[in-house]
């Protein structure tokens, strides 16, 4: 039997237990040890049964004493609260602070939960190269000639062929190869607006997708979000009614910082509502092949009846970031979208994109990637778990459901750049929570990474972090 | 003695005969074999001699007869005749004709001769792909995560000891990686001028620029080109006097498609003359390392005392098109320059990069850029010899000193578009004039590439153009 599936079975057991009252709030749970006996499965397994039912907010961890069950209440409100963003749209300007962030990245000394890159050590470095490898023996010529126009041929089969998958019926040539998700993003406002345009976008948001939209000239309209859904559908028909929107940027599975899931039955609404208005829906799936749960989420686009949805990707939080092998499937933009992608760098690199290529045709993506996904899950659960312990009280995480990042709302009146300053001095990089506006809002919100696979120093930059904040409280106090 | 100064000996021996009247226009050189003998030089050398001797314009080849001396005013009359530009800015609407001419140069039955790649015959490709696996052992991690920011530090180091080899003081960090030149440029051009700046260009100019100037909303300018030296400076200045230049994109190192040269006099003054009025300069240099003679020209960015000038290149046209390794120094807009990279692709890809430095230190670039120019020469020469025999009287050549295209004025009426469609039809393809000027100019020229081995086929191929040309020219008497 799968793993997977088996410690859902695991986690199902479990659940009921709980949900039947048989185990009260505050009682401690069996010991991995003796469930791992009772059902008949490795420690691992029972392990991993504890940690989704503690993502889920059923359990928590007591260092050196075992799992508990929660008060549900409890659990609620550590999630961060629903964003309330302005209902005008504004001009962005995150100045210099991304620069910071990125430049810190590189020190050696500092432990890196800014950025959101997957460890080294997490990459599927040796079956990579290996691939890397084969294809330069094997298609010399091809390595080194331009893959124009659309891409390498093969990963454009690659592509369509999962998207068939998950849904979408779309031909090797409706897919365009870009330089990563960056590139694709940016391909894709430029191809369904210009500047002056308003783009509405997730509040939170990646702070790519503002630069993109400062960098073009465009205003930014943010659009109320809920924690764990994501973006507010309500919300988003209210601005159409009331704004010219000329696109809407989402990332419905595993918002970047929410962590967020937008249900399928939304986002066939959404899709909807945005074809009845004719307005293109740019759609970021960079994380959803990094789910924690069972079965990975649909796309958007797969409710794509006209064409305005343009899904963008890459394979840099899995593979490899430094390939900078991304994709989109522009739909009825692609002529535009090529345009673009022509006109501002010619071509991708063409060897990491046959390597892409063969590594995914030899079926080892999948493999590779049902693996990683659980070691990001249990990533993120720790971290978790280790800011709800050393932050002082009125902290709030949010409760991913995929990707490997979180958002932390600190206790109101803390200033989360005081806290970016303070830790980098202390040798730990955080992202402060203003990047993800355009409106300089999230002033108290820190995204941290959990990319960097659990061990002490990652602790260690936890609770160093927890310490600073309490600090920054007594001072706001 | 090193081979490429050997044959210059010889040329000029054989110059000082023409010059001197010893060998009178008509007359037919000393055999290859004859002089081969007399100078105690290999007939490969002597063969280089002549088709040096060609190219200025003192010999001329004809088939199974040998080289004879060319009476100077023929060969005068033969390039095309200086640009005569419009005096005003002008949006950019090239359409989709590029797209077509790209489209095409995949399709495998057609010589193509429209896009100006490298033969992938004459790329390095063993000693770059060994570069490639040895980075890809050696360098696991770094191959597969992120160069950030600026890019690999070892290929900018590189970079920057050949700028200082070409007189440029640049460190390091000064040196910012793109993706190809396509991608420098466009970053160039990003990091000096917004939308509805007025951008002055040389008449006729690469195509890309012009998509470029037109994607980003800029307008264009042309400036006036003499055939040998480019950019017409006085021109330029007066243009700056009238107009708000907001920059200048300049290719002086074998303008594409003119394959001019500007004197290293006249790059001193372009600079001076944009550094007193404070107008970036942007240098394109991507065919730079393929001079013809002896003696790699210089940068314009070394006269930049400002730091105004960006100068931008890529190892597209030499090493590899498909490995997108490409450069520029931006001076005083550095921090524009990589915001604006890296939000528009994040980074370039990393092993790409890694190999491209190992190939550059390992000292395989200089010996390799000499042998391939030579060949480029000897491609140009044939092609341009068989251009003048083929096409109808009226015809003119442009007289490349570098790089490997040729522009080709056809006779006054001729409608290139026209030569383009019928040339696909035949299984050629050519790059139409039009495309070389924002305002439709150059309706009677077509860029040819020298990038293919000279063969049979490509012979063939200049012949059935020819054809084409006198039908043309019948249909418009």
């Amino acid at each position: 039997m799968d793993d997977a599936f088996l410690y859902q079975k695991v986690e199902r057991k479990v659940r009921a237990l709980i949900d039947s009252g048989a185990l009260g709030p505050g009682e401690r749970a069996p010991s991995l040890r003796g469930l791992s006996k009772r059902e008949g499965v490795s420690l691992a397994t029972a392990m991993q049964a504890y940690m989704a039912l503690e993502r889920k907010g059923y359990l928590e961890s007591r260092p050196r004493s075992g799992f508990y069950v929660r008060a549900r209440t409890a659990n609620r409100a550590t999630v961060p609260r629903p964003s309330r963003p302005r209902a005008v749209p504004s001009k962005v300007k995150l100045g210099d602070m991304v620069s910071t962030m990125f430049a810190v990245n590189r020190d050696p000394g500092v432990v890196s939960l800014g950025v959101a890159n997957p460890s080294p050590q997490l990459l599927p470095a040796k079956g990579l190269l290996r691939a890397t490898a084969q294809v330069a023996r094997h298609q010399r010529l091809p390595s080194l000639e331009y893959c124009l126009d659309m891409g390498a041929e093969e990963l454009r089969r690659q592509i369509a062929l999962r998207a068939a998958e998950l849904g979408c019926t779309v031909a090797p040539d409706q897919v365009l190869v870009t330089s990563g998700c960056t590139e694709a993003l940016a391909v894709a406002l430029q191809s369904v607006a210009r500047a002056g345009d308003i783009i509405a976008v997730e509040s939170p948001t990646y702070y790519l997708i503002l630069q993109l939209i400062e960098r073009l000239g465009m205003l930014a309209l943010e659009i109320r979000t809920e924690p764990d859904s994501g973006l507010d559908l309500g919300a988003l028909e209210r601005a159409l009614d009331e704004v010219d929107v000329r696109a809407v940027v989402s990332v419905p599975n595993f918002n970047n910082p929410l962590g967020s899931l937008m249900p399928e039955d939304s986002k066939r609404r959404l899709v909807t509502m945005l074809a009845e208005r004719a307005v293109p829906l740019i759609e970021d799936d960079i994380y959803g092949d990094l789910a924690f749960e069972q079965g990975r989420p649909g796309l958007s686009k797969r409710y794509d009846e006209t064409g305005r949805v343009l899904t963008c990707s890459s394979f840099s939080k899995t593979l490899a970031p430094g390939y900078r092998v991304g994709w989109m499937l522009p739909g009825r933009y692609l002529d535009e979208a090529r345009r673009c992608k022509r006109t501002m760098s010619a071509a991708s690199a063409s060897l990491p994109q046959l390597a892409v290529a063969e590594f995914l045709r030899a079926g080892n993506y999948d493999r590779f990637v049902r693996r990683v996904r659980s070691t990001y899950a249990e990533q993120v659960t720790r971290m978790r778990a280790a800011v709800l312990e050393h932050f002082p009280d009125g902290t709030r995480v949010s409760n991913p459901k995929g990707g490997f990042v979180l958002w932390v709302e600190l206790p109101r009146g803390i200033d989360a750049r005081m806290l970016f300053e303070r830790a980098l001095a202390r040798g730990v990089s955080v992202a402060p929570g203003a990047l993800f506006s355009p409106a300089n809002k999230f002033r108290n919100f820190v995204r941290l990474s959990a990319g960097l696979p659990w061990s002490d120093t990652v602790e260690g930059a936890i609770k160093t972090l927890g310490t600073l904040t309490r600090g920054l409280q007594r001072r706001s106090a």
